[in-house]
């Protein structure tokens, strides 16, 4: 995969090692599709990354400066199509130990990747997912937010090698339903659509949130609530989403098959790609 | 703080800004005291650090190799006196995404720091301490060593910023003593010395372990178990330990004030001094 990565001077290679965010996950960061050479829902992206700092009580790079270094690294790759942006916000550069200067500058670095490639049944036919043994710990004071601390979903990520399964599906200690590795997760059921809340553990994705606001838009019921296990057994269609994939259907989960895409999946994917989110188009 | 930072090639002071452990805090680390130009207590340091390692799944550095690195960064600073050492291992330059290759390369980081200056009021009057707001998270894969996901001890430590507390107590959700922001916590009863385990949060702490193994060599009770937040106020004497500072006997706790040292704190400083531990001296 090629990447290339700037801090607000120009492009770079590494990091001063003294760096919070190598040296503790101190910062926060927030991954953004590149399409036809524009950073897609970047302001969704931004709003989240600033509150990100603001929670972990660090300075908060204004928007404009950050929308900026987006425009310019993807002008200076001459990226015209599709990739990957990762900006990356860390408590800038401390001494030993956990207390932070009030006033450290954080440092923002800015990766430009190409895009995964997938293959496009993933989006018509669906993927295959399972339940990760790992349980995600409950941090409200981290929730929803996308830190540099992110072991648990390696270690989750990693559980399986198998090229048949696509995801994997987490649950907190009380066998909640919480989000996948790297995606937040939907359920259909009779009463509508159902995501877990994100309020002691997970992301709060920029996708997730543009799917609701685009759902409910189209007269769509979205229930954000706590979401038992057991109800995968008892709905018809799962989907997961990111903001590279946008929305992928579930086809099983462990023994557990689901229409993908069933007709609600379908509707609200047709939605999506309406608002630009152009890979959802089937 | 004057530090210098080596990897096994030499001094550097940058990492590759496509590290694991800044993309995710994925990696470990370990602080170790040198005294007299010497790592102290280095074979249990690197015990740990080592199991870490393998608990993420990553390839373990070999104890000979992190020795003779430790021995060399110390002998190149001139450092013969006291200082501090921290080793960093993280998973090395890895692609986007939390899947890792079977067989990426850890990366081995050392920095030599001065010590850090406390009063010697600390040791011999105590310090004073606070119960920290901030929950930590109950994660049994992580509990005990020491990753670089650290934001709990960062947003902890950063409660408060008065000089006369030196330390801030963490509760789990469940209103259990887990640790110190960067320590262990024992308690002094009638039944002796208690300890929380750390088997869903907080770090295992070397000093911990050695204190546990000195103070059950002198014939005293260590009682390895979980401790409800109340038992602060029901026991004569707390004090913290890490690798760095030996024992610091705790003066009070919020509100409610201790003997410091007391009796039985002041044993275990001189077995600790005993053995090595020469700033316990009282």
């Amino acid at each position: 995969m090629t990447s290339v990565w700037f801090d607000p001077d120009g492009s770079i290679n590494t990091v001063p090692v003294d760096d919070r965010g190598l040296q503790y996950g101190d910062g926060v960061f927030d991954t953004i599709a590149i399409r036809h050479g524009r950073a897609r829902l970047a302001h969704l992206h931004i709003e989240r990354l600033r509150l990100g700092c603001e929670r972990l009580g660090m300075q908060v790079p204004p928007a404009e400066k950050l929308l900026g270094m987006l425009d310019a690294a993807i002008a200076s790759t001459g990226c015209h199509g599709s990739g990957v942006a990762k900006l990356v916000v860390t408590r800038g550069s401390g001494m030993r130990g956990y207390r932070y200067a009030a006033d450290s500058t954080p440092r923002i670095l800015l990766g430009i990747f190409d895009s995964p490639l997938h293959a496009r049944d993933f989006w018509t036919r669906g993927i295959g997912t399972r339940i990760c043994n790992l349980r995600l710990a409950s941090q409200p004071a981290l929730a929803g937010i996308k830190t540099l601390n992110r072991l648990e979903q390696v270690l989750a990520r990693n559980e399986w090698q198998s090229a048949s399964i696509a995801e994997g599906l987490m649950l907190d200690a009380d066998c909640n339903l919480v989000c996948g590795t790297m995606s937040n997760v939907f359920l259909v059921s009779d009463h509508g659509l159902s995501t877990p809340a994100i309020t002691s553990a997970g992301v709060s994705g920029v996708m997730r949130r543009h799917i609701i606001a685009v759902a409910v838009s189209a007269g769509l019921t979205v229930a954000v609530e706590q979401v038992p296990v057991q109800r995968l057994a008892e709905c018809h269609e799962v989907f997961v989403s990111n903001s590279q994939i946008g929305i992928w259907p579930v086809r099983f989960c462990g023994a557990r098959p689901y229409a993908a895409p069933g007709p609600t999946t379908q509707r609200v994917m047709n939605l999506l790609a309406d608002s630009g989110i152009e890979e959802c188009r089937l």
